[in-house]
């Protein structure tokens, strides 16, 4: 976005040039994301030359974490341990691991075995969270302080502190025995009397996760209390951490591109910049899978061959029987799915939802399929062959809603994820039971198609 | 998620015996967002009786602004004209709007009419803008400061003001010619010395966006420069407003939404609480335009009627070759419609982009295709019908690839949402090229399948 084509050219040129003083001049009037977006349009070998450059001027740290996460991978993959290992004692300890979980084990030891006593340690403890928990996302550089503290003592740790805080808006206030009591605003700290206690100006009853709790809630509860950092507590309700805003905004954004991608059977690795290779290692196993559902329907046509053999022109309805109800599962199962995922569906029961979605489908079924069944009377002059596509029309969108609806909620129901291969077996239901349908129905009026 | 079913029951148990105290001594424990999560479960008398008691708390207008809009909708249009101007009153303006544009123009207006002037003229000032720009998201309850000031006086006039201004995180610097200039962080104005002045603490090159920008460019910018709080400018870099985190969020989910949506051509409106009948009305004619397109693959079987006549089960395996291709389409659909939205397509151009996913379709293709084409042999007894099957599915899943990534990325290009109708658009690229491939393929090698 902020990033120009000539901006790009003259980076290039100067790389080439080894022209460092003057890139590193260029460089300062971007933002570690502007600078990351350099990286897509550099050479492997331009690469490393803006990477030195960006390391000496301690900026490589912050622009390697804007970049996506299958292009840094390639990049730390060239880049030398001690390199590695600088790059990480500059980062708060979540993004430490973040980098480390890009690394194979032998080259992440190694990174390891180089920082100091402090840092490992800090860097072990969030490890020990499973990846997507909030403790895997927290940093614990926040400002904590006692709740018997005065709002003037307040103000001096934090004037004498705020160097390593880079993200302070919020004080976290905890009792004498470490519990985790309150939350002040540091506007709240400039308004109120110097002399108060913070326990008298501290928000009571804080919002907490725990740090073994997933991360979609993290993101969750931030959506729906307005928060800037979720402070994450042990379960002694002992403060751990904090989780800022802009790590739960990847989060939200994560999350919405795996239901997207869970839905269609894809894997998160497989992304627009994924080598050919690896999308098709990734891709294949689940289509083989899919292979299998399609058969399914493949036997149902198959079962009634005598009918088709007889009127030959089904073969040419049954796309339109096929193609509508897929389409219609899908997009009960898209409203469904994002209903679950936005909490939406607790303004309705799973029962009476899926209600809804069948009778949805029932008459949009029959709206379409009067106007259906109507050409194909028309092109084929045949009134029972329109008769045949209407009725299993409203069959078809009637599962439809019915496969598109029940399928998320019994996962749901199931606690797996709603949106899991959702696509697959809704179209699989769609298909089974709109050609048995529509070949059962013309078989029944056989004598009057023929 | 923080309300259970005890709590629901004593709720709606209190309010039906109208013990007004006790009600709002329980709701002392709720945020507005639980207080929202209560409405799900009560009958419309109820919800009635409980906005008047959150009414009377001054709770209601924050508790109603957390509930889903159709909801909301159906509650304002029972609501008297009286108590939405008093609602209205005690929000920031772009909630105001919000308001507003869920009722009737009518009702809008008789609300409007009952406003002070200061207030409908701020209303008024957001309205100009469009829905979903930065300008109608906008609130202008900011601490903006000149940057001749000092420390001590920034303090002492936030000190001052701090009752009027809920979420006050930065300072907003303009010069004295109204010009935006910078920025400074409230933790800055603590440990600054007091005699300094802003222009020499605030950080200068403000990220902004304008009014008009749409509300998807501000979401990337608060995502790629980490921020708690947009500025909006005008076209001289006037200071209009801030759009703070919270909204953010509320744009980011909603553009997921929007993206899951439109490739399916669902409304937006289309939830999974909508009345039955409205999300009938909306489906329907989108579903028409389904059944044109389906109707296009099925007069491509049409032509193929003698092929079919002659071999009949050929008519088993359509489903094969229409449901592979279809999910293939759909899953490199899903990867550059997300690719694009996440700004990683700048990473690879698009004609590379498109002869990638065309290669992934036909490697996947060509694999799957050997194990459809096999066992079509082994069933049949036929290795024509494993060759044809196999070689159709290679041009169809190669077809997939291309219509998935040429679709966005074309939509894109002229200007158009790169989601819009992309699922049904690639369906019937498939079906239609793919019943081509198989049929065709078909009738050239037809006296071996006799």
């Amino acid at each position: 976005m902020a990033v120009n084509t000539t901006q790009i050219e003259l980076l290039r040129k100067l790389l080439r040039h080894g022209a460092k003083e003057r890139v590193v001049k260029t460089l300062s009037k971007f933002r570690a994301a502007d600078l990351a977006e350099f990286f897509k349009h550099l050479s492997p070998v331009e690469q490393r030359a803006f990477i030195d450059i960006l390391y000496s001027q301690r900026q490589a740290a912050y622009t390697l974490l804007e970049l996506p996460d299958g292009i840094l991978e390639e990049i730390l993959d060239v880049l030398e341990i001690e390199k590695i290992s600088v790059l990480i004692k500059r980062v708060a300890a979540d993004d430490a691991v973040f980098f480390l979980s890009l690394l194979d084990t032998d080259r992440a030891d190694q990174v390891m075995a180089l920082l100091d006593e402090p840092t490992r340690q800090q860097i072990e403890r969030i490890r020990m969270y499973p990846a997507e928990s909030a403790g895997s996302l927290m940093t614990n550089e926040m400002m904590t302080l006692t709740d018997s503290m005065t709002v003037a003592q307040a103000i001096e740790e934090i004037r004498a502190r705020a160097e390593e805080h880079e993200f302070i808006f919020y004080v976290y206030v905890v009792s004498d025995s470490g519990t985790f009591v309150g939350v002040v605003p540091i506007r709240r700290l400039i308004t109120a009397p110097p002399d108060t206690r913070l326990q008298d100006v501290m928000a009571v009853n804080p919002v907490a996760v725990k740090a073994t709790d997933d991360q979609e809630r993290v993101a969750n509860l931030t959506a729906r209390y307005n928060l800037l950092a979720v402070p994450v507590v042990d379960d002694q309700f002992k403060l751990l951490g904090v989780i800022t805003v802009d790590d739960v905004i990847d989060v939200l954004t994560e999350e919405a591109t795996e239901d997207m991608y869970k839905m269609q059977l894809l894997s998160d690795e497989d992304r627009v910049y994924s080598p050919v290779g690896k999308s098709i290692q990734r891709r294949m196993p689940w289509m083989v899978l899919n292979l299998a559902t399609a058969f399914l329907a493949s036997t149902v046509v198959g079962a009634f061959e005598a009918t088709i053999s007889q009127v030959v022109i089904l073969a040419a309805f049954m796309p339109i029987v096929a193609g509508m109800g897929g389409n219609g599962g899908t997009q009960t199962l898209t409203v469904i799915t994002r209903g679950i995922a936005l909490g939406e569906l607790g303004y309705s029961d799973g029962i009476r939802t899926i209600g809804k979605q069948v009778l949805i489908g029932l008459v949009v079924g029959a709206g379409v399929g009067i106007i259906a069944g109507g050409i194909a009377w028309y092109w084929q002059g045949n009134p029972f062959l329109g008769l045949v596509l209407f009725l299993s029309m409203i069959v078809n969108m009637s599962i439809a809603g019915l496969a598109g609806a029940a399928v998320p909620i019994l996962l749901k129901f199931l606690n797996q994820d709603p949106a899991l291969g959702g696509g697959v077996i809704v179209t699989t239901f769609t298909d089974v039971f709109g050609f048995f349908a529509f070949l059962g129905l013309a078989t029944v009026f056989l004598q009057y198609l023929v």
